[in-house]
């Protein structure tokens, strides 16, 4: 009663000022979008293969969130399934004002217990395309992700014009469970959970089953939840695709046989418009692409992700581009494309360089920072058991402050890691309100030789400007002057290469504790992320919602 | 902290009580046991089929509990798993005082969630062999189980003598995940989930592997975590044997080949001794049998266990009562015994008769008694799914009062259950405290033609005395005068069979909340059973640590 009645003050005074805010800048109303989401086991095969995954009311990937500019959603979710809790993350909503509600477990909220409902609800202060997903164990890979697709408000208008909307949301798909998973990579002995079995585009793949598998009937390659997705298309059309990426694992490439892209969007922010062939992506990133169906109309063809940056063990993920009125399913008459080198890191880093804020939407950054933070990003072992770390310090719970930086003199990135001073850290950064800060993501060799790994570091609460890429280790001195204050994007996501360099810079104007890390959930599993606070002395009252269990709900701070 | 301290507050004042009560008692001060387990996944091969399970401190069963009689025991335990919780019952433990460390989930605590540490702390106030085992979803049939064993004190002398004691715990165990059989059981369209795969003596079975799994490394008959159990006998000694059944689904018989077995113990009470070739056993019951090895001591001989009450499809499981200096691994010349016919219903209930209070130690039930429950129990459909259910009542949790009694005179007990009107609910009755309680557990057709089951149900907090036993529906004129008043047996667990009654008495008199239910694990988690209190007034403040987690745990009630 206690929570209910709280909750519907939090509401009231958001929907309060929500409302104000429209009034002046809108003038139109903000809406509030209601969803009512059961969180079960289901058995699935998405990939053909029958598996017990995570679902939201009864499918995987969850229901699309929509909602315009202003709205306020309200998401009251209740977890259904046995003795597993979960927690949501509404990936690139920013939370001002409620960070309570931002699904971190550990970090903003305990997670939902079996049994209990708990109502997420957030503004969302900015249109675009985003992601959410659980925020606890490896219940991405599990199956709990979709898409917010936030629209513009009335009256604006975005920089680029199409005749629809469509939307792909990739995944890489595992066989096993996530328990085992999880029991793997806490093994001394790192029995790595090897390479994916399948890549979904929008939750349906096809895997090789072998004789014994469809025997078993574990494995069928009739079933329709595995027939692959198709987007039917009107010749001479423009279509604006929303493609979001939330793998475990892989960086992936995505393309369209035939059709070029228009990269139009990143995590949000309008970005300068520019044509590719081949997107490259990575796990937490959002874009929209534009595409006409300007082909020969009279077949299909084929839409192909494939993964790079990791020597590919997985197929080509498979869907059909599908020019009205074939037959949807007919297949194109070629041969699916394998994409690009999986190893062409140069490639990679040209186009995300070539992602910059589109010149009507450019906010600067602020000329200088207050702080320098630099992330050292390796593989260690700590008391024999594997870990990903920053600066040395892979992300637990304790009390100990983590290091700004890192033996930058004497430290050798090419190296094989020993890191034997690496530990188990809370790594929570304390950051003046207010204040600009800049971080470098340093990447570096793993535990086996001539080895550096990519990782996309997902920042909540916040965008950040990104001033630069680099190979090699980060020169404080050079590097610096090659930032781009011109026309930094601002993502909630970004790479660091192999053995490269990534700076950002970010104003930590948002009051609460946040997360900052590695997208790889296998990855941030094992420890690779920091936690920042900024301003907690202004978050004010927390809702009791947010921690205990059961009848502790009701209880209140001494 | 305060949570802390509260602990040792609660702890101090068990203490100080308990320390009083032996010394006046037994006048042996009472000690304190501490255990320190980590409840987290392993890979196991118990029947050498390779599956997850959960496991304390890497084992399944979990390690054996030996206090004496009068200690305090410590169990710190921390959940590592990754996101589900845990909760462990110590079953026939009483918990005079400390009702709220009785680790039933939703009824006495919140779920342990991942990270956190809980201390269960209590008292073993009698001597006897108990069961621990999890309180939480199908958490038993995952793998977490184990023994208690509390020896008489100082000073006394059990009625019976024997040179060496053993003891033996069985298990079924399924291949497939707990979360699968979790999926299965809440399924429309109930796709039981059939009868489990081996039967395991101490841990270890036997499962006949398909080549396919030999293959894929999944099974492996080489591997020592499926080589059988063996119990070394010196000849001419006699043993005391312990034999406890947490079985998920199985009724079982247990006889060891060539052996007759005296039995001496059920749950903790001394039995007036009697010969039985041949044990039945249901889950949540235990026994101590006396056994001499009297035989040809030149050869081994199997010790056996099977499926009774549902016609089996699960193999003989198998251990070796191996004659010193014979090696232990030398299998007997015989074939294994199949055990008796599984639907040899009266047999069971002649043995169930046969067991009565030993002459030395009846405490004689009060003659009558305040209130009588009946509970009808069935299967049933609510909303379209299956459950498990006691007038109607399948276990929620809800505030509406649950029904003494059912609609005795119209029932037809012989008909397939149409129960139309049944309903999840709380199904909490409020029972005066220190009043006496009879309850008639009365069976009926399920939802299959011609088909009841056998349920053993078990008593939190209490021990009950069995007044009888009888086929078809109970008459409350004529069966209560076969009521045994002369030297019923004290258990906490008692059987009843198809479409038999049961009746029992028990006497309120230990405050708290409490349940009583069927210890099929599969037919609780369907909701077969009711929660009672007695007395809750006088519980006093409940340590916050049952509740709450994270940083709630130091809230206060408001």
């Amino acid at each position: 009663m206690v929570e209910t009645l709280q909750c519907r003050r939090i509401l009231t005074s958001l929907l309060a000022l929500y409302i104000l805010f429209s009034i002046n800048v809108q003038t139109v109303m903000a809406g509030t979008q209601f969803y009512d989401w059961e969180v079960r086991y289901a058995y699935k095969s998405p990939d053909c293969y029958k598996k017990l995954g995570m679902t939201i009311n009864g499918e995987s990937p969850g229901p699309t969130i929509y909602a315009q500019q202003g709205d306020t959603v309200v998401v009251k979710l209740t977890n259904s399934m046995t003795t597993e809790n979960v927690a949501v993350h509404w990936h690139g909503i920013r939370q001002h004002e409620t960070p309570w509600y931002d699904g971190t477990e550990g970090v903003t909220q305990c997670a939902i217990m079996p049994g209990d409902t708990f109502n997420y609800t957030f503004v969302v202060d900015r249109s675009g395309t985003y992601l959410y997903h659980a925020h606890y164990g490896l219940q991405i890979t599990a199956g709990l992700y979709g898409f917010i697709i936030v629209s513009v408000p009335n009256g604006f208008s975005e920089p680029f014009v199409y005749d629809y909307d469509g939307s792909i949301i990739l995944k890489d798909l595992y066989h096993s469970s996530t328990y085992e998973q999880a029991t793997n990579l806490s093994f001394k002995a790192n029995s790595w959970i090897g390479e994916p079995q399948s890549l979904l585009i929008n939750g349906r793949g096809r895997f090789n089953c072998s004789a014994s598998e469809v025997n078993s009937g574990v494995c069928n390659a009739t079933n329709p939840e595995c027939s692959p997705y198709f987007l039917t298309v009107v010749p001479e059309k423009t279509y604006r695709l929303r493609i979001g990426s939330l793998t475990s694992l892989s960086a992936l490439s995505f393309e369209i046989e035939d059709h070029n892209m228009t990269v139009v969007e990143a995590d949000g922010s309008f970005v300068e418009p520019f044509v590719t062939k081949n997107l490259y992506i990575n796990s937490g990133e959002t874009y929209s692409v534009l595409v006409k169906a300007d082909q020969n109309s009279s077949r299909n063809y084929w839409i192909t992700t494939n993964v790079v940056s990791r020597e590919p063990s997985t197929p080509t993920g498979l869907a059909i581009f599908n020019y009205n009125p074939n037959y949807h399913y007919k297949f194109p008459p070629t041969e699916p494309t394998t994409g690009p080198l999986w190893n062409d890191t140069d490639s990679q880093l040209d186009q995300s360089q070539a992602i910059k804020a589109h010149h009507d939407f450019v906010q600067a950054p602020p000329p200088i920072s207050d702080r320098v933070i630099v992330l050292l990003n390796t593989q260690n072992l700590i008391n024999g058991y594997p870990h990903w770390s920053a600066n040395n310090r892979s992300l637990t719970f304790d009390q100990n402050p983590p290091p700004d930086t890192y033996d930058i003199e004497n430290y050798d990135i090419y190296d094989v890691s020993e890191n034997k001073n690496a530990i188990s850290s809370n790594a929570i950064y304390r950051i003046g309100f207010n204040t600009t800060v800049d971080i470098i993501l340093q990447n570096a060799n793993t535990m086996k030789a001539n080895h550096s790994e990519t990782h996309p570091w997902h920042m909540h609460g916040h965008e950040f400007w990104i001033l630069g890429y680099g190979s090699g280790k980060f020169d404080k001195v050079h590097d610096t002057k090659s930032y781009n204050f011109i026309n930094p994007i601002m993502r909630n996501t970004v790479p660091l290469y192999p053995y490269g360099w990534t700076a950002l810079r970010f104003r930590a104007d948002n009051p609460g504790v946040w997360l900052f890390h590695c997208h790889i959930e296998f990855h941030f599993y094992m420890g690779m992320g920091i936690v920042f606070e900024a301003g907690v002395e202004k978050v004010g009252t927390l809702p009791t919602s947010i921690m205990g269990c059961g009848k502790t709900k009701d209880m209140i701070r001494p």
